[in-house]
Parts: structure tokens; sequence; C-alpha cells
């Protein structure tokens, strides 16, 4: 049994979505959360770049007692999770293995497609992830950069997403997928828009929620689950605008975030 | 006479088409340019952040031998130029006060749009400028944060940028604008979207254009020009992907950039 916080880290907001699910499965866990609101988005961003900026994540976190690391945002576990692991002595689980094998479950036909930024698709973390578990399996990745924008605009059901998703798309229903991973935290948030592009047949795999599974298995390994069954406690930082945080986070969170702090995570 | 570069900064590559307007109107300027590609955008940040990294910006600059500098950046102009001027002991210019003084020349019934990312127009640093030097106009401003990701997908004439254009622009199209500033170095690769939506008789200002022209006088004021007719020389740095901005900005530029570097200016 081990009481500390897990520390879970994102981009920025996204990963909330992972944090809920989080929530959800293991209610007396308590959590760190740290959103790198002021470099966001580290989709568009240089190998380098994601790794030292999760560096310095990881570093924050470890600076809080924490007991276990779930890296809750795609592109920093497709970039920088293998070497995370190389470098820190903790558990870290990142959310593209559980995503990857809850698509490998769901396919039929052994066609799986991935949607994710620019860097998480570029660095073929899924698609090799999946081959290497699965060679027989077909995978395709198709980057989608203005999804983001279009949630935090706030346009997920418009029409602007949905001819958006419409041209992204495109070329996986040509290739008859039956299974999709919403490989962004943001995503989700489309997955109405998506279905209807994709159509009904298609499974859409959601990686925040395979990830809280994982989490869970992971503690219980380590023997490192809490003995507490709820009343976990939240802690949030970020390293720009609190406000913002606390108004779009409550929205995705479902739940007032009461307990917020900037830091500066350029000096860490 | 004074042979020193020219500073120039921008948040990435945005400030590329305020360069590009200085070296046609200044051809014997040296130009020292760094894009911030590693914190891009600078437009969804608060603003002490963006001060922070103005600042950081313009020491880079200052350590360049340079004579004065151009804030490429609508939103590092909206924020941090009046702070800017207090601290640094150096002619700069921003691209603010150019735009506004060309938009109140092109007004016939005095009703002037603004369109810009959130953190230009909820500085209100246009509206604020036009109202003190010309009370009677009414200005309207409508930040546009899709635009940047749309541009920077290469989807400036596609009907995703048609219909977003057309959500965006409405409110100023019922309030009967006659002249609308493209106040982020973006858009105007958007110009032929915004004035399909916006009509003919609507007056585009693009403020890059402008602060060309008023750096030059700037420079003649401060008896600061160069006297080389032509053969300028120009140097590039970046925080983030060097290979991303030469292949991109030099779309923009509409030549080669040669000579590029990456530095970390988290330390500066």
């Amino acid at each position: 049994m081990d009481n500390r916080p897990i520390g879970v880290f994102d981009s920025g907001l996204g990963g909330l979505t992972v944090l809920k699910e989080i929530m959800e499965k293991l209610p007396g866990e308590d959590v760190v959360y740290f959103g790198d609101t002021a470099r966001i988005p580290y989709g568009s961003r240089s190998r380098e770049t994601v790794i030292k900026y999760s560096f310095q994540c990881l570093r924050f976190l470890l600076s809080k007692n924490i007991k276990a690391i779930v890296i809750a945002c795609n592109t920093a576990s497709a970039i920088a999770l293998e070497e995370s692991k190389k470098v820190f002595d903790i558990p870290i689980i990142g959310v593209i293995e559980p995503g990857a094998k809850a698509a490998i479950g769901a396919t039929k036909n052994n066609r799986i497609g991935v949607i994710g930024t620019v860097g998480t698709i570029n660095s073929e973390a899924y698609q090799k992830k999946i081959r290497r578990m699965h060679p027989s399996i077909e995978v395709m990745g198709v980057s989608c950069p203005l999804f983001v924008p279009i949630v935090e605009e706030g346009w997920a059901d418009t029409d602007v997403a949905m001819i958006t998703a419409e041209k992204y798309l495109l070329e996986l229903k040509e290739h008859h997928i039956d299974t999709l991973v919403l490989g962004c935290t943001h995503y989700p948030i489309l997955r109405y828009t998506v279905k209807q592009v994709m159509g009904e047949d298609v499974t859409l795999v959601n990686p925040a929620y395979e990830t809280a599974k994982c989490t869970k298995d992971m503690l219980k390994e380590n023997c490192l689950l809490s003995d507490k069954i709820d009343g976990a406690k939240y802690e949030f930082y970020v390293s720009d605008d609190p406000e913002k945080f606390r108004r779009i986070g409550g929205n995705i969170l479902g739940k007032e975030i009461s307990s917020i702090q900037k830091i500066n995570i350029e000096v860490i």
C-alpha cells in the first residue's frame, strides 16, 4: 500500500480527459496534475524539444513526492516515453500502449486507423506498437492539425468540424478500416462528428479510458495502490493562465478545480 | 549612417510577411530575424507570459549588435511594446500603430473592423490606438483563433477557410464596416477569402506593409539608415525546428533562407 499521489502531465488541458477516467476508476488515488499551458501545443514541435519539455514536466512531478507517473499526452507518450523510462527510476505509463492494445482487441478485419497530431503520427508510435504486437494488421495514420484548435474554439459540433473531419478522414474511409484510435486527448470531444463521418460500423478507441485501466494494473503490480476507497485529493499546476485552465478544465472534468497554482517550468 | 542590422522578431514564421516588405522597401538594410518557434503561438498566452517572452527575444536581438528593433508580431506589439520601450534603450517599432494609422486614412464611414488573435483583440491595442487618434471612429474587434492553424495547414483557399471566415466575419458585416485591419501576420495569406466574404467595397489594411514604411521613417529620423543601396544580408535564428522554418519560411519570403541557426531562448 502506498498513499502518495500519482503524477499526471499533459501539454495542457487535454490530459484532463485521462484524469477524469482515473478519477472514476481509482477514486482513492490522490493526483498531482501538471498542464504545460505556457508551451502547448507539443504536437507540432521537434522530437528534441518534446523530450526536453517532457523531462522538465517529469522532474517537476518528481519534486511532489509521487509514486508513479502517467504521461497523459499522446505526443509526449509517442516521443518521450521510452527515453523517460531510461532516465527516471519510477513506474511510468503513457497513453499509446493502452490505446494500441484496445485497437487490436477491437478490429475484426485487421485494418486500424490512427488519428493524432503531426508529432504523434510522424513518430509512428501507434503504428509501430500495433505492428509489433500483431504484424498482420494494417495500420494507417493520419494527422489532423486543425482538430485541437476546433475543439478549443468550442466548435466540435459545427459544420466547420464536419467538413474538416470529412477532409481528414476520407483516406481512412477509402481504406475500409473498422477501428479508429482517437490518438490525441482532445479528440474524444469530436467523437460524434468523427462517428458521423466514419459510419456506425467503425469502432472508436479512446486511449484515455484504456490508460486509466492500465494505470490501475500498473499500481497493483508494483504494490502501489492506495488503501483509501474514495475521497482522493487533487492538486493542479500549470505554466500559464490558471484562470483559463480552471474555467475550461472544470468543464472537461465535470467538477470544480479548486487548488491550482502557476509555476515556472522553464527553470526546472 | 549606420550599417548595423535591424533586429526583427515574431513568435514564428508570420513575421516574415513583415520582413518581406522591409526587404522591398529597404534593400540595403541588413536584418537579424528571430522566430520563437518553440513557443508559438503567443496569441493565446497570458499578458505576463507574452511580456516575458518578448523581453527574452529583445535581449537576444540586442546581443547581435543591432541598431533598431521591429516587433513583427501583432500579439507582442499589442501587449509588450509599451513595456519594452520603457526597459530597452533602442528605437523599437511595432505593427499596431502603422496598421491603425492606415485604417484611419482608409475609412470613409468611420467604421473600422480589426481581426486578430485572442491576445491581440482582448488587449484592445488597435481599438484604443484608433479611438485615441480619432475618437469619433467606431472600432469593432473580432478574434479568429482558427485562422492561423488554417493558414499553417495550407488550407487558406479551401471551403473550410471560407465557412470559418463567414462565421467569424458575420458580425463585422452586419456592422457595415468599410475598412478591415488584418491584425495578425498570418492573415494576409487569407486575404482573398476574407475579401470574398466581406465584399469588394471593404478595404483590407495589411499592417506588415505599413510597418515597413514606418520602419524607414524611424531609421531616417534617428539617422540610422544604412549607406548601402542593396545587397543586404539576412541572418535567421529560431528556437525550434530550423528545417520547417527554412521550408515554409522560404515560401513566404519567396527566396531561399540560407543562414539559419537554432538557439535556446529560455536561458536568455
